[in-house]
């Protein structure tokens, strides 16, 4: 499982403080706990900031003094992407891409660019993929779309979208069958999504958040953005990957119990 | 999902000082605990005792009295079951029966007899079914000798056997996979087991029994045997069946959360 961290976001109160008072130490810290926790990809966030670009500019910066980490470039917006990437050091990843062509074109070509990968969302100009068959034939749309473009299926990060649970009851069921299909159908592709969306509304969200993160590891899905940081949802994590065989002689699950975090 | 509330077993200490010193209060107290906690059948287990009989027929009754739910007889001894069946008020479930003759065809008569359900083990007089073929060839016998003997199929709960996943970093993968051809292939049957086998010599080992346990339910396993007194485990399997889909506009979710049992 990739595990792209997900904590230096502006919609994070915290985090919107300290890209406003441009407190470096506070991002560092962020940067270099998510990594020594187990993230792969550090996403960073300035969505909300009048000077966006330059402030993504900053973290950017940040974080790669901070840790060894790829980045993960977060922005609703191609052309904020278009001007951060080029301070990357290694290929990051792009969060994200829809099927909306002001979002799909300008990315493809940063991606081919650059040999990045991109996360795509399944999302048209004709809305989000709510159903089974939607989420479908958009990631067909996706992977059509990115194949086409000469980049390697394997850069491609298919987001199924999920949706709360308080407001369909087959939201999860209905997302994990479409990971399961889409891992099958598509060989090579990546899965990846968010785990708040599915508890919104409800309490005790981080217990359904580790749940829905583990059923979606059963079904194939290799990646996710969360906050690797959350122990009760790390050890949902090693435990996952220990039930399904890929743990061998449990040495990961027994290194993360001696280092305190199966909580 | 069926609850077999496991506690009241003599290789538990506290269970077994209070058979040996016939503290009613004790296991009344046990038997109630579990029925609120949504048990629903009482496991009652005297193995070990010099007198399991007599010390089994001690037990059905003040569960009987404690609670009103039916009970879950359990032995390795079919006489021990044939000689408390009758205390019974309603029809109980019998745990267990295997392949072996001397198991299979008292217990058969026991349940045509009373209407019980009983466990079937993945188990026969060659040994214990291991791998998936094996579990698969021995379910299929199970069915066959039930229905063979005239009993409904929807009275069987094949136990596929957990074998623990610090010998066999498979043995998760197998077994969730037993559950789901055993599920799909016998329509009408049950599926049932423990928990606490996967996780043997391993640490945090409730973390592992919770997370297999939605794992199973996700792969159709409908019964299981636990403490249904352990709210995290609890909280696991309610997240579980809203996961699937199965807790309208979430109720029993929120529910279990009005009542402190979210943990």
């Amino acid at each position: 499982m990739l595990i792209v961290a997900e904590r230096i976001n502006a919609s994070r109160k915290g985090i919107r403080e300290a890209i406003k008072t441009r407190d470096e130490s506070f991002i560092k810290k962020e940067a270099s706990n998510q990594a020594n926790a187990g993230g792969d990809y550090i996403d960073v966030n300035a969505g909300g900031s009048s000077d966006e670009a330059e402030a993504l500019k900053w973290l950017v910066e940040l974080v790669q003094e901070a840790t060894d980490k790829p980045l993960c470039l977060d922005s609703a917006d191609p052309k904020v992407i278009k001007q951060v990437i080029a301070g990357c050091k290694m290929p990051p990843m792009i969060n994200s891409m829809t099927l909306e062509p002001y979002r799909l074109e300008p990315i493809l070509s940063l991606v081919a660019e650059h040999g990045a990968r991109v996360i795509g969302l399944c999302q048209s100009e004709e809305g989000m993929g709510r159903t089974l068959d939607t989420k479908l034939a958009l990631a067909d749309r996706l992977v059509e779309k990115v194949t086409g473009f000469g980049i390697n299926i394997e850069n491609l990060y298919i987001d199924p979208l999920i949706f709360p649970l308080s407001t369909d009851s087959k939201a999860a069921v209905v997302s994990l069958e479409a990971i399961d299909r889409i891992m099958t159908e598509f060989p090579g592709v990546h899965t990846i999504c968010g785990l708040t969306n599915i508890s919104y509304a409800l309490p005790a969200r981080k217990l359904v958040n580790r749940n829905f993160l583990v059923c979606a590891l059963f079904r194939g899905l290799d990646a996710a953005i969360l906050d690797p940081t959350d122990d009760a949802l790390y050890a949902a994590l090693r435990s996952g990957d220990m039930l399904l065989g890929r743990d061998d002689y449990c040495m990961s699950f027994i290194s993360a119990y001696r280092k305190g975090r199966l909580v």
